[in-house]
């Protein structure tokens, strides 16, 4: 079941209230009527959302939030925390404990709507790249989690300057973070404050006539620098704009009454936490992609990586017209090494071979690890006699020095390659595949060894 | 430089007007007068963004732009065509060439700016996870490819059922796809249509009331099941809306005035296939997570995962105190095996043996493949005497049959397995680290390996 939302309530007309109006949305309403329930329930149903009384008959709101932040499995959820009370010391220490948003009873069902619409989208991330928990344990924020030390940079954009410096003393006391009063001009341009990318923004509504504020927030959401900061959208006085339309252009938080300092230090606080667990997630995806297309010894290109570029590289050629070039490249009686010197030679060997090859390329040229100790290369828009000179120069890079080993034990080290053009005299112009090419790579690469070995050998048969 | 966007316009007026008004919004504009120029200035820069006039000195644009969508790197780049030729037919031929809008001069700066912010937030997905040209060409749509033929599924949502159904007949002559009208709830009920979740949504701007539309919208954008759909809005007779809004709360067109059925058509089949583009890069996205995870040759999780996801068990065990066991299993006389019956006999051998193990652990248990012959196993809330059983199974699961390779070949295949609990008797509870666990279960395999191999050793003594 999709949009699950867990709607924990002592009293049961607000229980049925609410269910009916989620249900009404399309989501699938789930209810506990005391903070054991709440937990249990989440535990097993592992919601999409929480809407969390402050008050429950077994124990408080906040003790049941303070429970849900320390399962590691119930950590990310959402929770808003839903009350009456509009004491300003319970709401902050509901924003301390890990709440998202507090909601002042009655709900207003337009706002309520929008804000679980904005919690659902910001689950985007998580569901399209680590939809199960083993995912988010795997992409765990566990590397991530240093940089939640670090202060972040949060700033703020009001319609008059002095309003900026007034808000910014106010709040700083309560925060450890670098807090900016920022123009738009300032926001919108890139590197304007040379590593202060902002994390968070804080935008007044109106700041420069009506809407202005929400235009501000779409520019800086298309923007490469700005589009995964977190938004919160102050109402100016007077101002018309509803929350709901706010929280659908994307604003992850919006203040529309007056709050203290030290709540607004606190939400901001808490959207900063959100943005860099984000962040943490999108750079295990980073990670973990790198490493879908990496061999781990060498750092080189894996094999898989290398032959998807390779039909690129072969589909430009096609259409431009111009020439490719392909080489296999085979470390000679590298077996011999592993026997005589053990493993961690062969991959020092592994390493260092790797190492000279990359040197001697171009720019854009592809090296990738395909075999235990054979390489693909190719050249993109290069003729034949000039990959002929890159081959050569490769044969000499290895063997012109010795590959150091640990102590005083050099190795002398050779490779064999086989060498193919895409459209040499003897080709079928237009007919070669690139498995053709990479088979008449590899036959030049047997010719090589059994002419001796430390050579480049060119195919100069059509397959 | 980010945001480069290419102005491709014959008339230096029209190309300096606009080159200040995408300064002043914080872009980079880059200026073309001539189709060749934009062709190279293209290559060479890569723009985030084109907009194309139809009316060019050396060419058409409709020539330029099919030259465009023929290079590899330039075929994701968003093209708007900008002309003041009010014709369907020119309209419809752009579109069928592979335009993304069509807009007409003069143009209105808010709508224009909104438009190019909505192109810039849906390279989100490109930049995020392919940043270069190579990223795509890994990740490239080659597999995604064969699904572009397959028809797709377009939903109409109007204010009146017989104005969807008119609307149905006048555009299913110039489309292969399926068209479905549909209620909001329809649209919202996933599963509603069983196979059938729409891949582009036309909705009617206001069919119930000022805003409906966009609220629908909003809404099917946070459900899992239509977040990744395309949206097209109609503007209902007289709306107000404005385009900008719509573009900014996520539509990807807006038709705001009368067009032909056709150029519907065309602009929902353009709409189709970038959404299948996108559908394809978030595939090799979570493929290329998939195989940063895996071990290939026995589709078991990796060292990397598996160490990951022990820790993950293990944090859980702290909170919750409930035990954990882990297991290192290892072949018996593996070298044997390849050196007698070469590499493919033990290949096959570690698939039969995961396979086997795997059967016989439990749901939620985890089982890695952490090097040549080795398996890491770890039991979540499990006591050291059933984990015992769950070893001696394993144990007995492998000896019990032989391992067939081809022809009339069987083999006789052992595991030996070192067994060590989180909170055992002699461990210091609270004091066993991951890495101490493993250490002990490591010990505890070398014992049963000295011990006569095919037998299940548990640690006893605390690290």
């Amino acid at each position: 079941m999709i949009g699950k939302i867990l709607i924990v309530d002592d009293v049961a007309t607000n229980r049925i209230v609410l269910k009916v109006k989620l249900a009404a949305a399309g989501y699938t309403p789930l209810v506990a009527s005391t903070g054991q329930n709440c937990l249990a329930l989440a535990l097993a149903e592992s919601p999409d959302l929480i809407l969390l009384d402050l008050n429950l008959p077994d124990m408080s709101g906040l003790q049941v939030l303070e429970r849900l932040r320390a399962e590691p499995g119930l950590r990310h959820v959402p929770v808003i925390m839903v009350s009456a009370n509009l004491e300003t010391q319970a709401r902050c220490a509901a924003f301390r404990a890990g709440a998202d948003d507090f909601l002042l009873k009655p709900l207003d069902d337009q706002t309520l709507l929008a804000r679980i619409r904005s919690f659902m989208r910001a689950r985007d991330l998580v569901d399209s790249y680590a939809p199960h928990q083993g995912g988010i344990a795997l992409l765990g924020l566990a590397e991530a989690q240093a940089s939640f030390e670090l202060p972040g940079i949060i700033a703020l954009i009001t319609a008059r300057p002095d309003h900026a410096l007034k808000l910014r003393r106010e709040i700083a006391p309560h925060l450890s973070d670098r807090l900016l009063t920022l123009t738009p001009e300032e926001a919108m341009a890139e590197g304007s404050h040379p590593g202060a990318t902002p994390d968070v923004f804080l935008i007044e509504s109106d700041f420069n006539g009506p809407g202005s504020g929400l235009r501000l927030m779409s520019e800086l959401r298309s923007r490469t620098h700005t589009r995964n900061a977190a938004f919160a959208v102050q109402s100016s006085q007077g101002c018309s704009t509803g929350a709901a339309v706010a929280f659908d252009l994307g604003a992850h938080d919006m203040i529309t009454h007056s709050i203290t300092p030290e709540e607004l230090a606190l939400r901001l606080a808490r959207l900063l936490y959100r943005k860099r667990e984000a962040d943490g997630l999108r750079a295990s995806v980073q990670d973990g992609l790198r490493l879908a297309v990496t061999d781990s010894l060498t750092g080189l290109h894996n094999r898989r990586y290398g032959m998807a570029q390779l039909a690129a590289i072969a589909e430009v050629s096609r259409r431009s017209g111009l020439d490719y070039a392909v080489m296999v490249v085979d470390l000679d009686r590298f077996k011999s090494v592993n026997d005589r010197w053990g493993h961690s030679a062969g991959d020092a060997v592994l390493i260092e071979v790797a190492d000279r090859l990359s040197r001697n390329l171009r720019n854009g040229d592809l090296l990738a690890r395909i075999g235990g100790e054979e390489f693909l290369i190719a050249l993109p828009q290069t003729s034949l006699n000039d990959a002929r000179t890159i081959a050569e120069r490769l044969c000499h890079a290895v063997e012109e020095t010795p590959v150091r080993l640990g102590g005083h034990v050099s190795l002398h080290v050779t490779v064999s390659i086989g060498l193919a053009a895409s459209m040499d005299a003897t080709a079928q112009a237009g007919k070669d595949s690139v498995a053709d090419l990479i088979d008449r790579a590899d036959r030049a690469l047997l010719y090589a060894k059994s002419a001796g070995r430390n050579q480049v050998t060119i195919s100069r048969t059509a397959a």
